[in-house]
């Protein structure tokens, strides 16, 4: 398709010289654009098709990027991307040294606030207005853009909850499609559809409640529409709330009728919007699909077992439960908070609660795994996928730090198994009764090996193993990086002179394996897939420091820098973790 | 005062032997005891004083511990601690080995849940509805209290949106006394006050709003109309609300007048409530007092400045700012995670802002400093009040996670001063203009220097000092436990042999100090009133072993384990970093 209009748009300066009706065409265009490019490179697509039109409104009505749009969590500014200077780069999204997948600061002077993680839109947003407020800059917009999962998570609230009170210039718009990445739920959710459907009582409703000059519902894709309320807003001072309604996915059909699937829908046919099956015949299960499975597993042997994941039940294959036995599942929405305090409450019960939550994510909860788990010394059940590196999401993403956030907590057990059958063991171990909580942290994406449904097996709590006997230096991993270490081994210049230790257990660490380690060998390297600093490494440090052992040890894993978005592949090679650069560092080890 | 009553209760069986025209005079009873030890013994005053009613009326009501109570925060639960088998204890509140100054699952079976920081009941009592509901406990019930500054947090809004969607038998009452610590604020506030005052449209309101079953509010301290409307709500299924209205410090005078100041008012006489002046002449200041007033002083001249507190504005002082500025100073209320997000967003546009948050507290804003500060490099200036054992408050109060938590985030510096002028001078210099964020970590209460107003110098990023030159051990300290490094060191067998060295920056850690002390002595002490795990001295040992140094690095601070209430002396004895026990390892080493 020719791209008249859209070839003429650099930046939203160009787009304010059109004419309001030659929009509706390029919305056409900038939605075939973005299709095009995801279809052959992959991203996320939906929530950038559900805001096209909104997208091209505000950058119209608004004078960016003097006056600032914050997008909440961000994956759905593709359009804003391309109608800021970003078109001709936009096929290198999420590529290593390409742009980002989300709104970045350091990418553009439009990206206002760096985003990805859920809910911080309101809060940047007001921040904003409340230092144009105090620089008296009185005609400055300030714009949070926020979906409806989005806005049910506590900090959400908490900014409604503030912004209410000040007379800040803050509109904040919520971009309403009864969906996140999987269906929105919560009575709030409830509340907006009937408020949609017009079963809510004229005059009166929650976000006027909060003080807000509520405006809507009106249809997101109504271009004319939206431009006249955007202008009629623009002239309205103090917090003010648009609701519009939209669908995500829109004007590919496939994507608008499998919301869920066209999220992130991978590479596909850009006319048809079909996905062509891929061949996954024989090849290793993904290790969310490893917890998913394992978990109807064993919920049917033992009904005290109950699941909980903050909004991902298809990213984590907790939807695997939720099918099975739907009254012990539980998708809270957005609210990391909550699930873990939840889960506390549950177990204080005798139920066996596996909470499952990104490891990114997980950071939203820290004040609760501490103070409602660990104090309490609740046996929560904490799988935290997406542990690690992971890949073209980037540093908001990256699940890196959990290990030294997690390791200063007393009376938690931290986990990383290697592989997926010592992931169905630690999960067999665990909801057969422990005395502590338990964190198991393991990878996005595929393990190595097929035959996994293999008989459960209990594991010892804290114990290492030998996966390979050498004499000089021993090289000790914890979780499936410990793969690139049996590869590297193999392959490095003299594999007879390195052990290869895995340490399922990071807490409590296995001190009788480091007193045999620590007397055996000249070298000790530690490896991670996590930040150095407080991680497993530090523990081995501790060790030998405290006990005044004359060895060196090596602390291989993420640097203390944020790594941005590329391949795994990419990115361990950066952080030095990589297969290959493994091998150099034990060649360069042998030979000195 | 005679108690007829209250020495025949013992527990909340015999309280539920008396007739209802008792129960006035218990009240009275139980109001007398609380006065009476508090008085003498100090501790949280008004907010149990404001629910004597309530707590008679639910133990009454309800067949606790059967059914289950969820306490919000819980320094109101002092009644429910006196009324459940704790009478003849209640005096050693919060000492060293009496019980703890909140409800705590391993003191007694009615407190079904530990809390301390707020907003958790709703999580907290809905998953044990759940459980009730999955294990067909059909009638059993569970009941959160919880008041209107925390019902204001986000994860208590997490909690009713999930509930909202349950039929769980779950019952929240909303104690609505309009205050916190300090006067509560917010949109939601202002909301609760119409309804309070009947401007709220009859029929409709943001509770209803989220499927509960709203009534109220009623008044909290009218015994009869309490049990009445508690045995109605017994009969009601699903998730319901009762709004009660109480004022905090009720039936004590002053305690009612001054609410802030009788929230915890230290020893008063119990007849009057007059708390007797402390002659407080000379001593040196609080910590919070100087960064108050030195954030007052920096503000005078600096126009950008900007102060924001999580509702603590009498507990950090930044009391001072908001009366000298009130427009550029900030209590957002409980609203840990709004309050970093929004100091990040009046950052991108220049501003410099003091976002003082007790260290315990910060754990839950922990996502917001990683993916909205440091990741950005905003240059937030983060004061961490607390920091370090807090005495009294106990388990959930120690502020003992912060170096360990935040040592591991990429482009942040954390600075922990020795004494006041430190603190003043990095006040000071952060505002001039950092690259990076900063979190300056400080303890409660007083610090050693009465002229501390001294003029302002300049700090230089990540230079440690030797505070005193020795010959053989080189004692590395952060913070203001490195006064009990130096009269540690005077008062040891041979102060010759010990070098102190003071590291103000825990990140960046000095490398070139660390190098020379490597070289220099035999064995290193690091201390920290912090977790040892991933804390300074941790860096301390990273750089010891990957430099392969060989010397013995010992590690002081707080071991692996919760440290429960008492004295803050007493804690530092049990983690072994009091002057006593410092002294005493010196000598050790000394003679060995």
């Amino acid at each position: 398709m020719e791209s008249n209009i859209l070839n003429t748009i650099n930046s939203p300066k160009d787009l304010r010289t059109l004419s309001e009706n030659q929009l509706p065409q390029l919305a056409q265009e900038l939605r075939d654009f973005i299709i095009d490019i995801i279809s052959q490179k992959g991203g996320h697509l939906g929530a950038s098709l559900g805001v096209v039109e909104l997208t091209i409104a505000l950058h119209y009505v608004f004078n960016t990027p003097e006056d600032q749009l914050v997008w909440d969590v961000g994956h759905q500014a593709y359009g804003h991307k391309i109608l800021t200077k970003r078109k001709n780069i936009f096929h290198t999204n999420r590529e290593l040294n390409g742009i980002s997948g989300f709104p970045k600061r350091s990418e553009s002077i439009y990206d206002t606030f760096g985003v990805g993680h859920s809910s911080t839109s309101i809060s940047a947003a007001l921040g904003m207005a409340l230092a144009s407020q105090l620089k008296k800059e009185t005609e400055k917009h300030h714009i949070a853009i926020i979906g409806d999962a989005s806005i049910a998570s506590g900090m959400a609230f908490e900014g409604l909850n503030h912004a209410g009170v000040t007379d800040a210039n803050l509109l904040v718009i919520l971009n309403d499609n009864a969906i996140g990445i999987d269906p929105s739920i919560g009575a709030l959710k409830n509340y907006l559809t009937a408020v949609k459907e017009g079963k809510n009582p004229k005059g009166n409703n929650i976000i006027k409640s909060l003080n807000f000059d509520y405006s809507g519902p009106i249809d997101g894709h109504d271009l004319p529409k939206l431009i006249s309320e955007l202008n009629r807003l623009k002239k309205v001072k103090g917090p003010k709330f648009l609701h519009i309604i939209t669908t995500k996915g829109k004007g590919l059909q496939l994507a608008e009728e499998y919301q869920v699937k066209y999220h992130a829908p991978g590479k596909f046919e850009a006319k048809t919007g079909k996905i062509h099956p891929k061949n996954e015949d024989g090849l290793p299960p993904k290790f969310q699909d490893v917890f998913g499975h394992t978990l109807v597993e064993l919920a049917k042997r033992n009904e005290k077992i109950i699941g909980i994941t903050p909004a991902m039940p298809t990213g984590s294959s907790m939807k695997f439960m939720m099918e099975e036995f739907p009254e012990r599942a539980f998708d809270v929405g957005i609210a990391e908070q909550h699930a873990v305090t939840l889960a506390a409450g549950m177990t204080t019960q005798g139920m066996i609660v596996f909470c499952n939550i990104y490891s990114t994510f997980l950071q939203r909860a820290y004040d609760q795994i501490i103070h409602d788990v660990a104090l309490q010394k609740l046996p929560v059940i904490f799988c935290l996928d997406r542990a690690g590196l992971v890949g073209e999401d980037g540093a908001t993403h990256h699940g890196v730090f959990d290990i030294s956030y997690l390791n200063c907590i007393p009376n938690l057990i931290i986990f990383a198994p290697i592989n997926e059958i010592e992931l169905r063991n630690i999960m067999y171990t665990a909801q057969l009764g422990l005395d502590y909580p338990i964190a198991i942290r393991y990878p996005r994406g595929r393990g190595e090996i097929t035959t996994w449904q293999e008989p459960f097996q209990k594991i010892k709590i804290g114990d290492a193993k030998c996966l390979k006997k050498g004499s000089e230096i021993a090289f000790l991993s914890t979780g499936t990086i410990g793969t690139n270490v049996e590869k590297a081994i193999i392959k490095c210049n003299n594999p007879d002179l390195i052990s290869h230790y895995h340490f399922p257990f990071i807490k409590p660490i296995d001190q009788k394996t480091l007193a045999e380690i620590s007397t055996k060998y000249k070298t000790i390297i530690t490896i991670e897939d996590g930040s150095i600093i407080g991680g497993f490494g530090s523990l081995v440090n501790q060790y030998i420091t405290e006990n005044n052992i004359p060895i060196k040890v090596l602390n291989l894993g993420i640097p203390d820098q944020f790594i941005e978005h590329g391949s795994i592949e990419e990115l361990q090679h950066i952080c030095k973790i990589n297969v290959t650069t493994i091998i150099n560092q034990l060649n360069f080890l042998i030979q000195s």
